[in-house]
């Protein structure tokens, strides 16, 4: 029981009992969007969302098997990380301020070639998930290797996650190449398809154009719409990517695999792949066009303003993707390029820059990189009915936000506190399902001393291998 | 004590005594550049640094009257703040995503005129002060209203300052026009001129090309030079502001005071402002042959990456500036337009906006961004013999980071895990002057409890007001 826990006297009998009750300062639901609750309660049962309603009238309808009161807080619904290949955490600085194909090839490549597999991804996946819990994040988009440890490592800890089903055209420890890594998809298709599991669903996850060929991102995109899946793919994330893919450059590594002259999303559109099922992440180049044949097709954009920055990548036109009908989610990438799992940063940081792009400082407002955060990333794979604000009906997956300390006080607005004040730190707890996760900022799923000890070890074998291989070069 | 500091017996009579010695993983000494102790030792006596050398060889040499053991921190020279309004701390957040005209016309302005006064800004400070210290922040360059106030407080916390002077056209709460604010300034560049005193220096603080006369300007660059004090300025903050004042467009609020057809550089210039003395915050609007002017000046420029963005203003050309030989540092602005006063958000988004800018990956490395951090911001103040970096006879003004937590782990390379990485969260400890005014993330010198209760109550009256004026609206 921790100090913000209080055991329940059920005196009331015609009070209805349930899981839990949640009582906080203020609760931002995301949906209706622009509202702050003030001392209000959300009662859980049963995993989901039963009742959202002012601090007193819970207290007359209502009793908790655990009441959780949090009087200096904002709740909103947990964040959702559109983009990330989370047990990526593992080469978090493994090396910065270098060009995109030097920091490829010199240092992630021939890292991963060297130590990826079961084991490491086990250990990524599980401090990942230790980092975004603390962070506030309780959903991501995964695109990585190794996806049955993924899973298991989700069902351990209670995480939610959208599990991508890797397909890239070349062998690696994962597998021996496209057909390999369709064969270990289909499996996981069918057990995870929608509404098959509490947390866990699964996409196709062709990696990008340059790094897949148009037969094996059909036969991604066929598969997914069978089994009612997402499509997950880089897209458009440089400028080079376009460029060279429309002039078929095939000196450059970021051409598009396909023999036609197109940009890769007209590509993408040509075979059909561009529709309400596919997640784009990046997508720093689009023109006007563009923009309108994502938005009418439904597609979703997971914007990742850190990584886009940090590798030069260029800044996406977010402001302008809203305003044509684009659904735009935010995403971390991995901390290999960010060097975080934190939405918390990705948020204020979405809110900054389209300021700076447009020239506007009433772009991107507080309200709207929240949503982002949260309900648009919700949308993007689908999930929207289950997660992503905080309504009757949904899954209890929710965050309180400290709002006492020195660095976030004072507060005139809450939604305006939770994008350019709040930080990661301020996250105290978290509910996934309802269960609680992180309680008092303390992990109550993964065991936070072995995580750290098995990261450094992992971190010291990576250390000890590179200063190896520089000392044969 | 806390649990880091252990007693010391004195038993080797051969060994100096000295006030502290700090042991720690690793330090960053920021001189020289790109360099990594490891398991090292600051030797601070009589509050300043007498020796950086191995654990080992401190231990041989010297014996501390307190010695504190940082076995899983990165100790670095304290933050300097190189542009902000510390008391604006209470204004955090007052109004967001509105155009820089309506917000402050609409909202910072009137709220300004009905609170500010010497209870305002002692809070405010003192507020400012806690958030920075907890931030990582040993020194700010401030510019604000009540400088005998800020520089009590200043005196009272142990915290370094530039205590500007403030010079505007306008009267207001502070004085009645430029003559009282000039009279009430020519104490102070007497009592803090430099060395007088171990915390505290003035700087004169005309506001902006656009509030104070070419006359006032002249008055405050004469005084600044006759007591060896800087000059600090916002400049070319906006595109308005350079292009109004080039045509003389009067009715834009953003035309210098000047009758002169120039870019409000040119004619600081040509008034003689333009030197050495010179710290010019914002500089988002630059030209190749103004940036030549400013490096040849030897004038300084305070990088506000966040406020730019969040005010639409633009992006300071930093990576040219740099390249040029301009000395650039970094600064929060007020948490009015950041939200914080957070300069490790203010480094990371540095570093990443400078990529974006090029076009290059490797612009403005962790190594540049933390050098502009802390030296780059002592040079503009011309302390830099005393802080900006841990050397042997400098000032101990140092912070401890924490690098053990889930999220700061794996490390593969200190430097870039305090730009990339680290948060103001992961301060632990922060001495200035030798003196442990953060003790494992406790204020020392601040009662963190009374501060926050005055906090909430200057809070609750600018709302009542707020609320009150809306409804005479």
């Amino acid at each position: 029981m921790t100090p913000h826990e209080t055991p329940v006297n059920s005196e009331a009998t015609t009070r209805r009992s349930v899981d839990l009750i949640i009582f906080a300062a203020h609760v931002i639901p995301v949906v209706p969007r622009d509202v702050i609750l003030s001392d209000y309660a959300i009662v859980i049962d049963n995993s989901r969302i039963v009742a959202l309603l002012p601090r007193d009238e819970a207290v007359t309808c209502f009793v908790g098997t655990k009441e959780h009161h949090l009087s200096t807080h904002i709740v909103t619904p947990g964040l959702v990380n559109l983009h990330t290949h989370s047990a990526m955490t593992l080469l978090r600085g493994l090396a910065d301020d270098k060009t995109l194909c030097d920091w490829l090839a010199q240092d992630i490549w021939p890292t991963e070639s060297a130590f990826i597999g079961p084991e490491f991804i086990k250990i990524g996946m599980t401090h990942a998930v230790a980092e975004m819990l603390r962070c506030g994040t309780t959903c991501c988009n995964d695109m990585y290797f190794f996806s049955d440890e993924v899973c298991s490592v989700l069902e351990e800890t209670g995480f939610r996650g959208a599990v991508g089903q890797i397909i890239i055209e070349f062998p690696g420890p994962y597998g021996s190449g496209p057909d390999d890594y369709i064969a270990k998809a289909k499996p996981n298709l069918e057990k995870y398809a929608p509404g098959c599991h509490d947390l866990i669903t699964v996409t196709m996850a062709p990696h990008a154009p340059y790094t897949v060929s148009d037969k094996n991102l059909q036969r991604a995109n066929a598969l997914a719409k069978q089994h009612k899946a997402r499509v997950h793919i880089h897209l458009h994330e440089t400028a080079s990517e376009c460029c060279d893919s429309e002039n078929l450059n095939r000196q450059s590594m970021s051409c598009h695999q396909s023999d036609q002259k197109l940009r890769p999303l007209a590509n993408l559109k040509r075979m059909g792949l561009l529709s309400e099922h596919l997640i784009c992440a990046h997508m720093t180049q689009l023109t006007p066009a563009e923009m309108d044949d994502v938005a009418m097709a439904g597609a979703h954009v997971a914007h990742c303003p850190s990584s886009n920055l940090k590798l030069a990548s260029g800044i996406a036109p977010v402001t302008e993707m809203i305003k044509r009908g684009v659904n735009v989610g935010i995403g971390t990438d991995s901390a290999a390029s960010n060097n975080s799992l934190d939405m918390f940063g990705e948020m204020k940081l979405a809110a900054l820059l389209a300021k700076a792009q447009t020239l506007q400082s009433s772009s991107l407002p507080a309200v709207e990189a929240l949503q982002m955060a949260t309900l648009n990333g919700a949308r993007a794979l689908g999930l929207q009915k289950d997660i992503g604000s905080i309504e009757v009906g949904k899954r209890a997956d929710v965050i309180a936000v400290e709002c006492d300390n020195i660095e976030m006080i004072p507060m005139y607005n809450a939604i305006s506190h939770i994008v350019y004040v709040a930080g990661r730190e301020h996250v105290s707890d978290v509910w996934i399902n309802g269960k609680h996760l992180l309680d008092n900022h303390n992990l109550t799923t993964i065991d936070e001393v072995q995580v750290k000890k098995s990261v450094r070890e992992w971190a010291a074998n990576i250390s000890a291998h590179r200063e190896q291989q520089k000392s044969l070069q």
